[in-house]
């Protein structure tokens, strides 16, 4: 039996503002991100996302970011490793306590934004985030990009990790992810994405932009709940896994 | 044997900014009240307070604030009940992960000013509060004003509590404290707060602004490491509580 | 020629997060007032919302609130005077510097939210602020309801002032607005909201929660761009004040 | 007549954290750079601080920074010039308000920390700064390093500008500021610092860090009022300057 696991970022709105379709496309995925109020949410944004995870049997994940409310933490920020440590450990906390609150486990950590990219690609960076989460609870998983050094990180903390993989996204030869900057770095055609994400599951294997096939291991796949389109999509990916006879299914332990 | 525990607010620092004499006061405690990044303080400061308080064996506890750093947590906010709910479990959770990273374990939680004062009138307020406490951790001593709102809470939900008692501060004989708008609120001689302490812990009496002879329980005495008056203060009633054969040690559970 | 001007809170939105549909109203209305960046917007956005003010040819005022991102400046605060009178004239100089590089002259203040409510009832609050606004610049026109003590203060410091009707709003016989809590405080009928608009603008007079007839002074009406149909229904004021020969306009200094 | 300017960053207290001995360095100094709340400071800080200004006749101008309080305005942040132009608009204008509220034209502008060196080096963003500047008010200074992208981004947009030379930093041959990560870069020897300035501001001379006597414009001089030992440096400089005949005064118009 062949399972994967479908992740989205959820609980990203803040007060009065609104933001994402998180009702909608939690009945499709099997493990939530939840914002953690540093690149957005709030406490009870956050006390709200989790409960409604727990009412539809979805594993709660840290999402932490960078403390950039108005960038929504995607600008690159120079903060030295033990400072990204201290928040990112400040985050998991904070949503620890909704998860003890709601009897659930927290399951897995995902970084968000710049601190995603930036902990992809620095070593000292990545080692200080995977330090950080193992002295909170070393039994969760870094999500994170296959091949990245947060991955290389975790295996050096001792922490597990989940490989993922996106649908819309093209990739090197190298398995990285092809630069928004460059032609062709999104793939637009829907049917196309739906077959890289089954080519990915099912085979372990994706056309790199270069057109050779390159191997991918995926644990989960990144999906989006940011519009109607985007949980339209959710929704045929979830039903075209199950066609597969693929399990959706949270990340193993 | 008397026993009784001496209180402190720490790691009030921010960023670049500097505040208390965190180092100097540690030694006379038995426990730490720590800010939790919405009032004062950040992640890297509670990092750092947190081990500073293993290295002193000083038990920590968490010092919700309301979401005011500009105003330090001392401008009563109209918050709703289910959302300073949420933000207390926010905070203490927060300050868990770096409890849980120095293998210590999260011993009380005393609300910072504001709240504190908002919550110690406010029934609704008390009691999601508490509520929230017991959520994440029903093991955890809620540290409040003896005759508050907030006990009455704790009791209710089912909370430990710890009745603090303070120094400097004059009570009413209905055990409340003196407004600090009315004259002789504040205590400024500090012989005669010495001899109020050891009286309320030896005795469990205390002479009331009327002069009458109130009784008051003191399981634990508020002192302060905010200047270096401060600070010598700490260190003689340290000093006298030992001499009159008074153990200082934290809150029992 | 009776006229009158229609006001609208605009630039609402902050970093990734979308609220309002300012594009869309902004061509009914004569004057804006534009969030400062305390309880809602940042820099780029009010630099965003003057410019399309000034395309719309609409006058822009500015629009301080309390530093509650989070609450969107809803909820009160117990902020002493002067320190509001300080937020106050750093809100309406950041707002400024945007007239200025649009060549526009800032035209009014119209506090936000808790400022508006509290500074409606609270003498010493209402004072501070009119003298910060009239320190900063004596020709800034202080938009308030009608009867609040901040027209009160606007008059002892020197300020112009405009009032304000609402069009979905019950009034008391003395002219306040009555209170959510109280049945009948909303008006949901749009036709009866339109005729008391008429009446208040044409006549001066509107029928008060108790059946009596009572005089209202309208400068400016208070209108809202929050939704679809919100903003239709600021349409068809227009077109209805339009038709009874009402000119839109701003206040008048 | 030989005059030079010397400048100090004041006004960085925030709340209830104290930062910086202005009252005491404000004597020695022509000019005040004073932050505008985004990397420190807030409403009433800068309130007293312009207020504080005015009486000691001393020019004030704004210290704009990125927003990252916890940080100090000292981290790096990758933010879009035009978000830059519009941080720094809203910063100018804020600082402006308190400004005509004391009857005072504010001088001139000196970015903070970060924003100050990646616009010292970025040449998209120096224009984006200046631009902003000059759109808010043309007769405004830009205070930055001689030889720095800002001065070449302020020529090119009308701006007038100063040179800024610092007594306690040693220069590289192209009279850029040796990297503090060299050895040498900080002149601790207070004699030599003071030497290195008087022939800067009466020869426009200083010896580089390889020996080489080079040229350097010197319209103003940073100090610095952070500690007990800066000002007494201060003053020092404050006085050998006068011995020298030299005239302590705002910048040039």
């Amino acid at each position: 039996m062949i399972q994967v696991d479908l992740n989205c970022d959820l609980g990203e709105s803040f007060g009065n503002y609104k933001c994402g379709l998180d009702e909608e496309v939690i009945s499709y995925i099997s493990s939530a991100n939840v914002a953690c109020g540093f690149h957005a949410s709030d406490p009870l944004v956050m006390a709200k996302t989790v409960a409604m995870a727990k009412e539809h049997h979805v594993c709660v994940g840290a999402h932490p970011g960078y403390p950039d409310l108005v960038g929504f933490g995607r600008r690159n920020m120079n903060i030295a490793p033990k400072e990204v440590k201290a928040m990112v450990q400040y985050q998991i906390g904070a949503l620890m306590a909704f998860c003890k609150a709601n009897q659930m486990v927290l399951s897995h950590v995902k970084p968000h934004g710049a601190m995603y990219n930036m902990a992809g690609k620095d070593e000292a960076l990545a080692m200080a985030m995977c330090e950080g989460i193992a002295e909170v609870d070393s039994n969760l998983i870094l999500l994170g990009l296959s091949g990245s050094k947060m991955l290389d990180a975790a295996q050096k903390t001792g922490l597990k990790s989940a490989k993922e993989v996106f649908a819309d996204r093209a990739y090197e030869e190298d398995g990285s992810l092809v630069a928004r900057t460059k032609e062709g770095a999104v793939i637009t055609d829907e049917n196309l994405a739906m077959e890289r994400v089954i080519s990915m599951v099912k085979y372990g294997k994706v056309t790199a932009i270069t057109g050779k096939e390159i191997e991918v291991e995926a644990d989960s796949i990144c999906v989006h709940g940011d519009g109607v389109k985007a949980v339209e999509f959710v929704k045929k990916i979830s039903e075209r896994l199950k066609a597969e006879g693929i399990v959706i299914a949270p990340m193993k332990k």
